[in-house]
């Protein structure tokens, strides 16, 4: 028997030998197309090896891709067979069923004041008597009809400009960003912008059109850096390792948004160089891979970013195919550990205008945590893991289709939900925090989290399990022990977070007015069961609310508005931020947070 | 016999079949490195072959180059046979004897104001307690010491900030440029700045301290865009048919400047790095050339330039290799004729500031001429030719070794004295001028240009020729009817150029107090001679002033000093621009400016 390991929807199982990958595939319930059902003729089961040894290439393999592809070890699922434990990177195109991710957040609820605007002009060609240059010609429109006093023009924009503005018979559509003129379009261009949110597991992307604000085209999709660790630590770790391997993680996110933004734009039937600027918002580890940024100074004490401002970056500097002259604004980070998609989050939910005692939390892998207080705003973050991924569960796995989302259980009887309603797979995070809540409530565990004695506990390998689906022959889904303790220590972290920041504001949890939860995990969990297992504060379920990706609202804002982004640059000098693990007597609280009960604050 | 052309130097003649290229050189005495004498062993006689056919490679060349290079036509000289008539170009390093070409002008007489500065600064170490972002740690140490505030940093320096900080104990070296830090180096790093002139022939390229401004090495190249066309207009015609081909004007450039700044910072022991600001002038086309600007509508009336105003664009942006976040600074241009080196002229001359009337003449390919008269700037541009540069002229040849640079004659006894004082083995512009004068003066020629009969004038092919030098069986060197017509078409532009700004300034030319000569060839003109033919007006001798390349000395003033970059810019916007085409009468002035007196202007 090999592990087989498919990425990004992070299913692990053992499977026979002398079976292909798309076989071990089917038997993981992982979705990758195949037309002509493993005849090795539609060609359409690419996968990539990501480590492990496997059969060497086939004829077939060497028609369906390059020689390049082929060193990168890219394969037929159909035709290639494990030769020892081995992870494999389902390229999205492969899947059939794609991963659920989350790019709905709140509405966009201001007045658009573009950053880039778009002017339309109509120039004077010139005359042996007024022999006037295309660029003062160009500048001396925008002056006459928009008082626009002449500033600079990229120089691929002044490349261009000379026959275009001679086939365009002299009318032209500027974008104008500041003082400088990044694209030049045909006479009406709607200029389009750029949006992203990138978590250390899912990307969310959207298109808006500039002027109206209005999100035109969005889509979700994983970040594929996946496959080279799943939490920031690893892809630290990585990156500091040499230059190249931080050229290939920041390659597999430009790549990744150029191949989506050149998708949607074709949804949207628009040229990708109508995009004229780009908003990217990210945790810090994200953000400095994203730029290509030194990182192992994120890795160790006293853990400082390397930039901390916002930036703006020319688009082509790093390799973003939007309009060659448009530019990446990146929005600012506050620490190593909370960064610029934080900053996003409050912009889009407004927390920091609010009165009162409001926290906001963006559940992840990491989740940071926000609390302001009378207009005193402090952050903290907390390494909750990849528990809520499903990574380190037995029967883990991301929010895919199969994956259990919702349970119920009385007395004997378990009812579960699953993403697409199909089979059941595995278990995804929302799914675990129910039925250990669920567990609680019956007292399957006790508030240390221990388990009982119960008709569907039972005992396997000397671990206690609860079973969930039990499918003898056909693998049966259950809880264990050790998944229990995966999950209290994501909470404990949750919590302790919480506690702290209450600490600091000298306030209980009961002062507590609104919870913001964002995020795409933060929208799809049971906020009953996250209080039951004491994660979050036990406070009246109205004062929860679940906002969805606020990260990607907050992008979209400062896309669109300038005012949005001075208030995100505020947010971020504004947001004091505790280190967590600098706290006095850490490992006793984090000990007593782990408690699945939330013991009101002395 | 096949007509074999040896570029850069502009030699060309008939050669027998049979004979290799090295063999022709030799017969045409290029200069050609050789030192296993034609055996095809040292590897060192490179050439390239622009048009024409030759004998294919032989296993020596395919030993000697890459496939490559081998596709560019790359061949050795000793092994490779002409076909039919061929055009050759000749690499720098494949040359002995190089051409003569001019770096030196005027002194710099200003104090610097470097555009970029650098800054000293030892940053404290983040701690836990303060674990601020490296870049916020910088602006921090900046502000303290030096009363900078935060502004930007070019992405290439955030990439690299971290890792160095650490590296050198927190010190560091700074260049900062208005408000943006460019380069970040090791402690008390010396930043240089690079100022090239780039003509239509030739290049000066120079290395400056940006601290002190002191000029640290120069060279002077020839132009390699001259295999595309001696003259502006067929090279704008030749960029103009496709993308590809202006791509590769633009390339010949910056791989010619990358070359010589890398072989110039060996010579001073420094690293290209440490380049972090460059000032480029050159005239327009060369200038939009350089910048990948369109030039279609510089070659058409009404003859407009893509840009006027100065330019500062990324060096990684063109593909220079110098800091990579350094900018490189082109002076504004003018017109589309008069460009940014004739800008660069008159600042290096002062001729701006001064009063009474005076007149800045850059001699070369093209021509401009610039009048200041009481604070009135006025320019015109002259299509004077490649006559100066020897080309179609009969035995015309650049200013290289061997070329006759200067002629003497008093009845039927010729003097003459070559460059490098070898055998003589064509002529150059100041030679032409001078024997042409001669000529005059001992009515060779009459006022109109026509030969008379003279001992020295014999006739060949129904053509009459001055004989310079008589050698039957190696080569006559003589100066024929149609070489002194094209010499007159030359001097016709700039007396006409001169003239067309006496009129417009209402003056006549003994009211002008100094003209000013500029450029390499100006340099190397007999003064006297030029008056003779009445190419420059018949003033004083006193009142001329040959001041070298005046262009590469204003390139170097605006490279460091912000206010003569700021007065640079107050030139192009004062200077006017006469079109020359546009003057009523144009033929008829054009005609009599071809006369061979200075008739006193009416």
């Amino acid at each position: 028997m090999y592990t087989i390991e498919f990425e990004p929807v992070g299913r692990r199982r053992k499977c026979p030998k002398g079976i292909s990958l798309l076989d071990c595939a089917r038997r993981l319930n992982v979705d990758i197309v195949s037309i002509c059902g493993g005849m090795s003729t539609c060609k359409r089961c690419k996968v990539q090896i990501v480590s492990g040894l496997v059969s060497p290439p086939t004829p077939e393999d060497k028609a369906a891709f390059t020689k390049d592809e082929l060193k990168q070890n890219f394969r037929l699922a159909c035709t290639t067979f494990p030769r020892g434990d081995v992870k494999i990177l389902v390229p999205p195109e492969s899947l059939s069923a794609p991963q659920r991710t989350q790019v709905e957040g709140l509405d966009l609820k201001v007045e658009p004041e573009p950053p880039v605007c778009g002017l339309q002009v109509q120039l004077s060609p010139p005359s042996l008597d007024a022999p006037v240059s295309d660029e003062q010609n160009l500048w001396s429109a925008l002056k006459n009809k928009y008082e626009v006093p002449a500033g600079r023009m990229d120089i691929t924009v002044q490349q261009d400009l000379s026959s275009r503005l001679r086939n365009q018979k002299w009318k032209a559509c500027v974008a104008l960003r500041d003082k400088e003129i990044v694209a030049l379009g045909a006479s009406r261009t709607r200029w389009l912008g750029l949006a992203a949110d990138i978590g250390t597991t899912k990307i969310a992307v959207y298109i808006l059109d500039m002027d109206s604000g209005e999100t035109l085209a969005s889509r979700g999709l994983m970040n594929p850096q996946i496959s080279y660790g799943e939490d920031l630590v690893s892809r630290i770790y990585f990156a500091s390792k040499s230059g190249e391997n931080a050229e290939k993680l920041q390659r597999l996110l430009v790549d990744a948004l150029n191949q989506t933004v050149a998708s949607l734009c074709k949804e949207i039937k628009a040229d990708p160089s109508r995009i004229v600027e780009a908003v990217v918002v990210a945790n810090t580890a994200i953000h400095h891979f994203f730029l290509r940024l030194p990182v192992h100074q994120l890795g160790v004490a006293p853990y400082v970013p390397a930039v901390r401002s916002a930036l703006d970056i020319k688009a082509r500097d790093i390799g973003l195919h939007i309009a060659p002259g448009g530019y990446v604004h990146l929005l600012p980070n506050v620490a190593a550990y909370v960064g610029a998609d934080h900053v996003a989050m409050i912009l889009a939910t407004g927390m920091d205008q609010t009165d009162g005692a409001i926290l906001g939390i963006d559940i992840g892998t990491n989740t940071e945590i926000c609390l302001n207080r009378r207009g005193k705003m402090t952050s903290v973050s907390c390494a909750s893991g990849p528990a809520f991924e499903g990574a380190h569960i037995q029967h883990g796995m991301r929010a895919a289709a199969g994956a259990i989302e919702h349970v119920r259980l009385s007395g004997e009887r378990v009812e579960i939900q699953t993403i697409g309603g199909g089979p059941s797979v595995g278990i995804c995070g929302s799914g675990l925090l129910d039925v250990i809540a669920q567990m609680l409530q019956n007292k399957v565990i006790d508030a240390t989290g221990k388990m009982n004695a119960h008709p569907l506990v039972r005992s396997r390998d000397g671990q206690k399990e609860f079973v969930l689906v039990d499918r003898p022959e056909d693998g049966s889904i259950t809880v264990s022990q050790k998944d229990v303790r995966e999950l209290q220590l994501a909470k404990a972290a949750i919590r302790l977070g919480i506690e702290t920041l209450l600490d600091d504001a000298g306030i209980v949890e009961k002062d507590i007015d609104k919870v913001v939860i964002a995020g795409a995990f933060g929208t799809f969990i049971d906020v009953e069961s996250a209080v039951t297992i004491g994660m979050l504060p036990p406070l009246p379920l109205e004062r929860f609310e679940q906002v969805g990706n606020a990260a990607g609202t907050g992008a979209r804002l400062a896309l669109i508005s300038k005012s949005r982004r001075q208030a995100a640059d505020r947010i971020a000098s504004r947001d004091g931020y505790i280190e967590l693990a600098s706290i006095p007597d850490f490992n006793l609280k984090f000990a007593r947070a782990s408690s699945m009960t939330w013991s009101l604050a002395e």
